[in-house]
């Protein structure tokens, strides 16, 4: 019953970006090529441990394995099966993840330059209001501009809980700052900072969880580091999330958390749909699969007029400004 | 209980609008001066009927009692408290309309232009979902320029119902178009066009509801012709709903009809959020009531990924486009 809600809303959901492209000389428009690697078939070779086949063909992954769109795959592939099998073994009743493959072909026709993105986005919505939602993403970009190709990463995960446990906001921020203390000790700050201002909701002047971490534009010292640094991170999510889950998934809830649950994921639902850059892009391009775009919606959400719920929303929502974590 | 829903989510939403103001020779900013009419205590002199005191002061109100202004405020409050009278008596246990009542500043510093702007917005979202939603908005804009005032109308009423009842849409729609017809011919097709594409969602190729009617920059052929236009679609509101009201609210419903209800008022957040321009320039002015641009969301809404419900699905969200309303 726990998580049920989780095996709907996990999935890869479509990403696209606008980014100062000054540098390129000739650019007729940015097309993002979507990619979501779940697929119902086993593939057959060395992708076993995998939950889904490759997007790309196993003959160009095995002619490129150098390449960096290949490694990036390939590690999402893994980061992905071990994300949902260590979700899967904490949920009661054996309910798998529901999967759910596409490709979407870039626009054609006037465009002089292709942006190609593949990446991870998942979202976690348990149906315990005890247990956080929890927000992941990372990918890799490349823009081929004539000969030249521009490439950088870009990512973050993010905790929005609906009761404020201090255990759990440190656990999660130190799972994250030791993460990426090993690459830096420049980064943390810089990225906890970056995500307190992303996923910030002018209009109602409160941030959307707790924060964590969020970076775009990553393309130093090297494409070997950065492809590490994103690595570390992709798989620091389980580390950070998983014991959350273990500590609350039996504690009893009733009708109220279940209401204030909802009313603010009401909240994540405007985030979603008014400020969200992946979101509102996702939606304009022609063609867009508005499904996967909106996967990161909750299935289930309140909007109740002036609702107040005293010091627990305060408190939940001046948190991540803090500097505590 | 039926109405429960009802008295939550009618009353006034601040409006906020761009426009092609290029005829305006000095224009710095274009500011709305946000109007809700409701209010707690009743006006002590000729406001009786009144739900509300006006927000502009008595005074004010008898010295300009030619003045539009006077005159649609007035108008206005007369229309929210027949409508809100009309649906109080369709709910069966008594409860009353909650009233909220606040003024905002209009934002100084490099504004040479104020945009003053006086109307009424309400959406009902009733609990049975055979009962449809209605949203109705009408107002009037007054912009100064120096000596000069330009002056228009806007507006518009849609329906959204849940389940298509051909009935309901044909009287809901004759009702609209004999009220417009006595204006003259033109008006009912062009602002039912208006409309169906004013609530068109593009990402999933469906409208909001079965349309209605809308308009904007209406100033011909004179101002008080305009204002007998505005004034006869505002008492045609309750002539176009609430015999659907009547018919519906004692149906029987079950889970699955409320399940399917929450989940078309997803797609209205989503319309609301994502493209609705009252909401988007609202949510960005500095100071905006965000509780208030918000009221027009359902208390409770669905988004389930994928959700196919068959024919129920197609026949609602194609219906607008068809000619035979």
């Amino acid at each position: 019953m726990l998580f049920k809600v989780f095996l709907k809303n996990c999935t890869l959901i479509y990403y696209q970006r606008q980014r100062d492209l000054s540098k390129l000389s000739k650019l007729g428009g940015v097309f993002s090529a979507s990619l979501s690697l779940f697929s119902l078939s086993k593939s057959s070779i060395d992708t076993s441990q995998f939950m889904a086949e490759p997007i790309t063909s196993m003959e160009t992954l095995s002619k490129n394995k150098d390449d960096m769109k290949t490694k990036v795959e390939l590690m999402i592939l893994r980061i992905q099966a071990e994300f949902c099998r260590a979700l899967e073994k904490e949920e009661e009743q054996g309910n798998k993840f529901v999967i759910d493959r596409w490709q979407r072909k870039e626009g054609g026709g006037g465009i002089t330059c292709i942006m190609q993105n593949a990446g991870v986005s998942s979202v976690i919505h348990p149906k315990n209001p005890l247990v956080p939602t929890i927000h992941f993403n990372y990918r890799y970009f490349e823009v081929k501009d004539g000969d030249k190709i521009h490439w950088w990463f870009g990512g973050g995960t993010d905790l929005t809980p609906y009761y404020l446990n201090v255990s759990d906001a440190v656990h999660f921020h130190t799972v994250l700052k030791e993460t990426l203390d090993k690459h830096g000790m420049q980064y943390y700050p810089m990225y906890k900072k970056w995500c307190d201002e992303y996923f910030y909701i002018p209009h109602r002047y409160e941030t959307r969880g707790i924060g964590g971490i969020f970076f775009d534009d990553l393309d130093n010292p090297s494409q070997d580091k950065c492809f590490e640094l994103v690595t570390d991170c992709a798989d620091a999510v389980k580390h950070s999330y998983i014991p959350l889950v273990q500590r609350h998934k039996h504690t009893p809830y009733g009708k109220q958390e279940r209401e204030w649950q909802l009313l603010r994921r009401g909240r994540y639902v405007e985030f979603n749909l008014i400020y969200d850059r992946g979101t509102k892009f996702g939606l304009l391009t022609p063609g867009a699969r508005y499904e996967s775009i909106l996967m990161s919606l909750p299935s289930k959400a309140y909007f109740f007029f002036n609702f107040r719920n005293g010091n627990t929303c305060i408190s939940l929502t001046k948190v991540p400004l803090k500097e505590s974590f």
